[in-house]
């Protein structure tokens, strides 16, 4: 069965997530019912079980939480026959039709490519706006802060969690990785003017991260940016490795899987 | 009555457009009824209308259409007491939420400023993505083309309207301007790569608009960028004065109104 990888785009807001939560059903195929709790990876399934009977099983790159998005996620699937990658992309993003998923790109690729298990790099941008009036124009695409942060502050703060670390502090008690050991290659903040304040950009980029790892070290670099933490606190609370020792954990709605890397980009033309 | 200046941001996508459709009695005076079709003036008079029980009328720089968006608006209303503008801003917010309007700035202003006929000037940006996907994160807030527009082909179409004309071409029949000539500024077209596309920004300034001149012009010159039109049609639909000329006229949801200016900057700290 030929192997297919998906370039993926969705708003999480209305998901429970990446992952669907039943063992290997979708909503669809318990008897026509609406998902419960709605996944991306369910919506995706379902748009594929209408192209293809076996009712493919979608891999995903990231497993992203609840209202976090996507705009570079990556998935594979077994297709039970060869298409034309221009025209699955297009018949997916019709079944996929009103849910806010997007397929940008289909690619066929070879049987041993895994969307997850594949993957050398993952980037997350995090979007964080200090205005004092409510976010309109952006709702549910960032978190909101009513006061300035300062960004060399910041800056100063993440230096520390670049290279190899124990990342106990900073990842989820629910965290399922063997090892909390992990090396983030990079941290970058930028600031740019918005109307009424102004927007904060996380980048950060590693081979993998652990569950909530980039929630939580953007809500502990919020909390130096706001001068309730010094910038060394943070190096504190890595050596501490312990979840007590974390800032509190940003939003998901600022939260953007934007990139999934290769040796060989699936997508090249 | 002390007289205040309002800089608002709106997601015109949940309002019948800025102008309340009752002769001056919103949806709450109506016996707290909603609105059939609510509108961002109406709104901003509710929320006024909970600090002052005299209920202030809300006059507005640009009526925006249904569906069209403002990070700039500028509103002014006569209230019955003196506010500290800081605090008669988060007072304003508090009352609009959840309604997607936010108050940026509240300025007291002299008894002779008005909103719409003191503006000498107003800008506007209208959003078009060139992608084949599915518009996700930016639904509602953009007008997807599922083709490639040539940039250079739109701005040589957009030299031929900049400077004082007869706009009878690119004017909704139903505008009530007396004169069909206005003087426009600048037309300003850009491009930058989006995940799986492209999006070209049209920013275009003037002292004011007709009614619809901004998405006809848009609409139009979308046609050149699609090579369906030559850039120099755009000269000869100008030329004809009649809206039989025009282009198809671009959709709402892709339109900001961005600033509004006066002689004297009402919101200069």
């Amino acid at each position: 069965m030929p192997r297919y990888a998906f370039l993926i785009e969705y708003n999480g807001a209305p998901f429970h997530g990446w992952q669907r939560q039943t063992g290997g059903q979708t909503g669809a195929q318990i008897g026509g019912q609406t998902d419960a709790q709605p996944s991306v990876q369910g919506a995706l399934e379902r748009a594929l079980a209408a192209l293809d009977p076996a009712g493919p099983t979608v891999t995903g790159a990231g497993r992203t939480d609840a209202g976090v998005h996507a705009t570079g996620q990556v998935a594979h699937a077994d297709l039970a026959r060869t298409w034309e990658p221009f025209r699955l992309t297009s018949a997916l993003n019709w079944h996929l039709a009103p849910a806010p998923i997007a397929i940008l790109h289909s690619a066929r690729v070879a049987d041993d490519f895994h969307a997850r298990f594949s993957a050398i790099e993952r980037r997350y941008l995090f979007r964080v706006q200090s205005r004092r009036a409510p976010e309109v124009l952006d709702k549910g695409a960032v978190w909101r802060v009513p006061f300035d942060l300062d960004l060399a502050a910041m800056q100063a703060g993440a230096a520390h969690l670049i290279g190899t670390h124990d990342f106990t502090t900073f990842r989820s008690s629910m965290c399922q990785a063997k090892s909390p050991v992990k090396s983030i290659d990079d941290i970058t903040i930028t600031e740019a003017p918005i109307t009424g304040g102004k927007e904060f950009q996380f980048r950060l980029r590693a081979r993998s991260f652990l569950h909530n790892q980039v929630r939580s070290i953007v809500g502990t670099l919020e909390r130096v940016g706001a001068g309730a933490w010094q910038p060394d606190q943070v190096a504190g609370a890595l050596r501490a490795a312990s979840r007590a020792a974390c800032g509190p954990v940003a939003p998901p709605q600022g939260l953007y899987l934007t990139a999934v890397g290769y040796r060989q980009d699936p997508f090249a033309p």
